[in-house]
Order: structure tokens, then sequence, then C-alpha cells
């Protein structure tokens, strides 16, 4: 490998450098802290760049590797965090000015799993303020931009971890989805993500937005390589109330077993409205690509799908039960754009709220009954590539609906992998998702794609 | 066994007589339905008796055990299910005049479950209003009366069960418990009621108060025959979405391990405010009765248990979504009391119902925490006897804190079982709950008591 592309490398291949000596942590640091500190001034994907503390992770790595044994697959991995993720004495504002100064005093479990499975930290990832996925104008953090084309959004809430993985200034990062916000960026960013089934992965130390929406995750360049992320983040943690105990995947090894004879269903209705042309043709050739590695792809139906826009009431409210005492307190700290929709969350009647959950919880008995049918569902992740700036701070820009927060609604787990691009240039993505906490089959699926494809083996011209 | 005595004979006794053929369940439900031909009129436990249904399936049993062959523990069993479980071609109101011609073309999963055990129904049983557990004045359905005072109420909503039960009007019943609706009947009542683990049995079929407070579960005279009812209640049922796929367990096997070196806590903050002296007695004889059998007694602390008030957001704001329509379209169908405490729910914010989840989330993890250290917890299960009609019925009388309804917040498995009797008379009774899942604990600390002791074996004068 050209030590040019050091920074495009997956897990699997530094640690294959790692361990013959060929490479050390330390110096893939180095080399990632002065990609970061060139690319930075265009890109402004981190809130903190942490260079200190990554150097310091990296001799430990070394070491680490010097001692002998095998410190396992994430040791010396470089990795960035969103920073909604609180981190032990390093600034975690969330995105926000309420937080602007918080610096907690105890990892979040996420970052905790990553950094004792021997992770270099490089920094905090930029959040669209309190990781509401919307780029809102006026907002005081500067956006993250997209390396494919920096006039255009790398996709949020998880806006800093898109961009930074897509340049090459990471090789790893958390995200968090509570509607899309680590699948978007990861299909508009042209990388891969992963929401878990919810209560997969803790959410203890994190900032909520939704707390029976929000999922943590992994995101990635590869499905690979969320996979090896997974592997170390899942299982149960006391400090999530909604943590699960069920058993954890050996993700690495589902994924070496490809696809023959797996039913891999498409929902029609929903899911295709208002989806480019470009983005069906890229998600058919996909199907395609699916089927010619022995999959079975059939169309199935998810009959209350439509009921997934009650999604929006669940967040709205939840949010601002989560915010209620700051926006009393303190208003001024929220940016116009989100206090005036936490405020109409509050608006919202336990009656309607109560009313979007019962909708929810026939949303789920209907996924339910479509995967005992399927193995797998595959959708476009978003409806067509990253719009502009300029398109997204039109007051008139519509809210699209969301591809992504059915699998919210229903928790289950799904995952975005590159499958095209645009003629403009920009990528697109295909989602996939599965039963609960089975994330092995769906990043199985998604790996036997991309193993198949090349599409996340281009690289943005940053 | 005196012939005079069947009526309060037990699963198992029955069991051996039919089995021995020295008992028909044909001739068994004839002495019923003429016990309930009697009592009827002055216990008024029934909306409908179905004595044609009851001989036939009767007869049905019969047969079964003619046949030879095993049919079951629950062969020729007469139950009576609470009028909230829809009945296939029988009149199932809800104790509510909206639904007062409401004939279900099919069984709820648990009525379906226990006829297909072979179970002998002999009717429905008095509800109050669509569940919500108190007496209001002015209801359309006369009150069932307790057969220990038929001056005090017999407890709700599941009132039917309580009173039935206890006058040997049937052997086993299905109650349903929002916030204490199985438990308060058969405290007040001096019978045995489980409210399993949220999940464990199926509400489909039942008629919602509060869909993720609501529990179903069975009702009898002792723990070993809730043991055997909740052996066929229990188990996953796609029909109800919040039904687990957690395993059933050994009920009766777990009868026969006594209690010996099983830790018992003891929550005092909370469970003990307002508590009547000779409650607060009998409960604390109970705890030397299960210390004599070889438990291991302590006190434990639940933090948040004061948190547990946020129940009665959470039933309001569920029960008015569930009743909305019904309460725009046709109000004058409910009562004038039951209307004005719905309306008052869909008044509530949803930043309210959410903050009221929260603070749940914050009592599930507390008692989880006090559940690590201890295998059950013990409580009285009401702070005193049965009040009377007249007390209740007053404009004044205070709406007592639950000692129940922490158990439908944290949605864990709880038993009441008799453990004494006021001065007046009325029956007391002891809270035993348990972990998630764990019903087999939670059974077999209530039928070791109740082996040690006498009170299930006294009998009302009725």
């Amino acid at each position: 490998m050209a030590s040019t592309d050091l920074h495009y490398a997956t897990i699997a291949e530094l640690g294959a450098l790692f361990r013959r000596r060929t490479l050390s942590p330390v110096e893939l640091t180095e080399t990632l802290l002065a990609r970061i500190e060139k690319l930075e001034p265009t890109l402004r994907a981190f809130v903190t760049v942490t260079a200190d503390r990554a150097r310091a992770d990296a001799r430990a790595a070394e070491a680490a590797f010097q001692r002998g044994g095998d410190p396992g697959p994430l040791a010396g991995i470089p990795v960035a965090y969103k920073d909604l993720y609180a981190t032990k004495g390093i600034l975690t504002t969330a995105g926000s000015a309420v937080l602007a100064s918080w610096v907690p005093d105890a990892d979040s479990t996420c970052v905790a799993r990553l950094q004792n499975a021997g992770c270099v930290m490089l920094g905090k990832l930029i959040t669209h303020e309190f990781a509401f996925g919307i780029q809102f104008p006026g907002h005081r953090f500067p956006p993250a931009r997209n390396p494919w084309n920096l006039d255009h959004i790398p996709g949020g809430s998880s806006s800093g971890s898109g961009a930074a993985l897509a340049a090459g200034l990471c090789v790893g990062s958390l995200g968090s989805d509570t509607g899309g916000s680590i699948r978007g960026p990861a299909a508009f960013s042209g990388i891969a993500g992963i929401k878990p089934t919810y209560g997969r992965c803790s959410r203890a130390g994190v900032v909520s937005l939704s707390w029976t929406l929000d999922h943590t995750g992994p995101m990635a360049r590869t499905v690979e390589d969320c996979a090896y992320l997974l592997q170390a983040l899942g299982g149960h943690d006391s400090a999530d109330p909604a943590s699960s105990r069920a058993p954890v995947g050996d993700y690495l090894a589902s994924l070496r077993e490809g696809v023959r004879g797996l039913r891999v269903g498409v929902p029609r209705a929903y899911f295709f409205e208002g989806v480019t042309g470009e983005t069906e043709r890229a998600f058919e050739a996909s199907l395609g690509v699916l089927r010619g590695l022995g999959a079975r792809v059939e169309d199935v139906e998810i009959p209350s799908i439509q009921a997934s826009m009650a999604f929006m009431v669940i967040l709205l409210a939840e949010a601002f039960a989560y915010h209620e005492r700051d926006l009393r307190e303190k208003p001024e700290l929220f940016g116009d754009v989100l206090r005036e929709k936490l405020l109409a969350g509050g608006l919202l009647t336990a009656g309607e709220y109560t009313q979007a959950q019962r909708l929810r919880a026939q949303i789920c008995a209907d996924m339910a009954a479509a995967l005992a049918r399927v193995d797998v569902l595959a959708t476009p992740t978003t409806p067509g590539p990253a719009p502009s700036f300029k398109t997204v701070l039109d007051p008139d820009f519509p809210f699209a609906r969301s591809n992504m927060a059915p699998f919210n609604m229903a928790g289950l787990p799904a995952l975005a992998v590159p499958c095209g691009f645009s003629e403009a240039g920009l990528p697109l993505s295909l989602q996939i998702a599965g039963r609960p906490f089975d994330e092995a089959t769906v990043l199985r699926v998604g790996h036997a794609y991309e193993q198949a494809t090349d599409w996340h083996r281009r690289r943005p011209g940053v």
C-alpha cells in the first residue's frame, strides 16, 4: 500500500501493517493529524482536535504491539467521536451554546468501549445543534462540508462524522441516529453506517434527542469496518435503561457467509415516493447485484408504513421534555429555528403522543410480519443525493419524508452502504434493514454487496 | 372431601377427584351454577352467567377424562372471566355502556388459552367501567359486593373476580391489572392474584386502559392455583405487540423448592405511608414466617420510589388516547366521573407524559438495582383492608397512594397473597414482587408462605 493511501486504509489493512511492524500507530496518527490540519479549514468536520490525547493513545497502542500478544483489532485505530458523546475531560458541546463549556467527568459508554479496545481518539466531530438533523440557518457552529462537493451538505446530524470519514481524516467514528442521523450522513458522504437495533448499543453519556427513537452506532468507510466497531460497542450496559441483554452476534464471522439463498424484501410503497430517477436506477442495479450473488429479491408490503409520519410527533414531544428546563431558563442559547421546533413539541398533547406510539406499535407489527417472510428489507437510504447548502437553507425547502425514520420507529437494525453516484458526482446509498438484534445478517448483505462493487473505493477530490 | 366443600376445592384437588372418577366436571359445574344462582342476587359478581356454555364445556371435559389419557390439569376446571376479556359470541361490556351490546367474534388470547386447556366457562364477571379501578357513584352497572362484608367493596377493577372467588362461585378467574386491579381485589377479597411481568401474558382481545401499564393475569384462591393458570396463560402472542418471547418457567416445579436462603427485600420508604397498624403488624408477622422458613429478610432502598406518582399521568394520557373517539362521538355513554377523569387526561401535554415516562425509567433502574441484591421484594399489598361502599362513595374519600402501581410502572411480576385479617374480619394481604420474567420465584415465595399459614383457608360467611 502506498503511504499516500494510508488515510483511506481499512481497519483490517491497518491491523496487518501494525502486526507486521510495517506501520506504527504513532506514525498513522501523525499522518492523520497532518491531514486534519491540512483539510480542516476547508471541511470544518471537527469541533475539537485532541492531538495530544491522540498521540498518547497511539503511543499506548504502539507499546501494546511491542509487548507482543494480540491487543485486538481496534488497537491503534484512529477514530473521532460525534460531539454528542461525553468524553472525560474533553469539551462536549452537542453542537449547542447550552453546552458550550461542558467538560464531562466521565466517558460515554460507547467512547469508553472503543478506547478500551485500543482506539486512538483524534477529536470530536461537528453535530447539528442537539442532533436535530436539519441544517438551520444562523446556527453558531459552522456546518461541516461535503468532501464530494463543498457546496453540498454532508448530511446530518452526524455531519462531521460523514465528512471526516469521506475525506480520510479518521478510520472510524461514532454517530447517533434518531431519524437517520447515522445513515443520512453515510449516504450523502459515500460511506457506511449502521443504526443497530434499539437497545443494542448504549446511549449512556450521549445527549438525548428523543429517547425512544435515539440509537448510537458506528460509521466507517466499509461495512467490514462497521462490523469491527460494532463488535466492540454492542452489549448490555446497566447505565442505559433501554439497553438489551440480547446476545451479541459474531459480526466478522457472519460477513464471510455470503448471501446465497437469503431473501431480500423490497417495500415498494412509501419508500419510493419522491425518489429521483438516478437514485431509483442505482437502487434497481443494486438489487441486480444481490440477485447475482444468489439472493432472492421479492416485493413485500408494510400496510401501516404511511403512519411513519407519526415519527415527528414522538421526536418533538420527547425532545421538548428533554430540553424543557433549558428552554424555560435560557431560551436565548437555542438557535431560533430549533427553539421554535422544540416549543412546538411542547404544544403537543399527551393524547397525540400516545396515538403516535400506538401507530408505531402497528408499524412494528407490520415490519415483523414482513421480516417473517424475508431476511432483510432493502430501500434507497435517501430519496436523492446530498442537496446543496443553498437548497436546504431556503425556507421553502420541503421537509422530505424520511426513508430512514421508519426503522427508528420499529427499532430495527438498518445499514447504509454506497451504491452509486449521481451525474453530478455525489454518492447514492442503499439501505438494508433486518430483524431485531440480527445486525449480523444486515452487515452480511451489505458486505457481500460492497465486495461485489467498487463504489466504496471511490474517493472525493479533496 | 365433603361435597359441601367442593366449591372451595383447589385445582389439584379437583383434578385428583376427576382422575379417580369420584367427581365429574359436569357434577362440579352444576354445583357451582347452583351456588351462583343462590348467591348472585346478594353478591352481584356476574355480568353474564353462561350456564349452557358451562354445561357444554363440562361435558367435553368429562368426555376427555372418559377417553382416558391425561387431558391436563385444567380440564374441567370452572372459571369465569373479567368482562374486559373478549369472548366469542358472548356479550363483553367492559363495564361500559359504550360496549353494552358488543358480542366479539373471537376470544381474547388468554380466554382461548384457558378454554383450550379444558376450562369450563361459567360466565363473565363485573369490572369497574373500562377497568378504571375506582367505584364511581352513579355507575350503570351495580358494583360487586365483598363476601366478607357486603357493605364493603371487593376491590377493583376486577371486582367480580375477587368476589366470585372468595364466595366459591368459580375456581379460577382472569383479571387485569393497570395499577393494581388484580392484586387489589385479591387483597380485599382474601384470595391470591398475580400480575405477571409486562409482556408475559397477552393483552390481545382485552379492552385497554393504559397500554404501557396494562397487564393480564390469573386470580385464584391459592398461589398454587395461580401457578396452574399462569402455566397455561404465559407465552408469546404475536397479536399483542408488547408480548415477550422470554421463555416460560415451570411454575409448578418451582413451588416445590421452598425459600431457604432466598433474600427478601423490604422497601421501607413509600410503601408504609398511610398503612394501618393492623396491616403493618400482619406484614411484620409475615416476614417472621418467611424468616422461619429460612429466607433472609433485609431492608432495601428504591431511591426514586416517590416518583411512582407519575403513574397517574401515564394512565390518564393513555386512557384518553384509547377512548378519544368515543369521548368525542358519544360522551353520554361514559359515567360522569370517568368521563371527567379521561377528559383531564386529554389536557396533559406530551411533555408531561414523556417526563412521566422518564421518571418511570428511573424507577425501573432503581428496582433492578434493588433486585440485584435480593430475590424478591415484599410490601403490604394495600394500606389497609377493604373500605366500605359508604367510604369510597364519599366525594372526599382520599385517592390513596398505591403500593401496587410501582410494579406496573416497572413491569415486574407481583403477587398478592392473604396474610391475616383485620379486627373487623376483613382480609389483609402480602405483596411479593420479583425480577422480570421470574414469576417462578415470586410464586415460590407466596406458596411457601401460604403453606405455612392458614389465612387462605378461611371462608367468608356467605
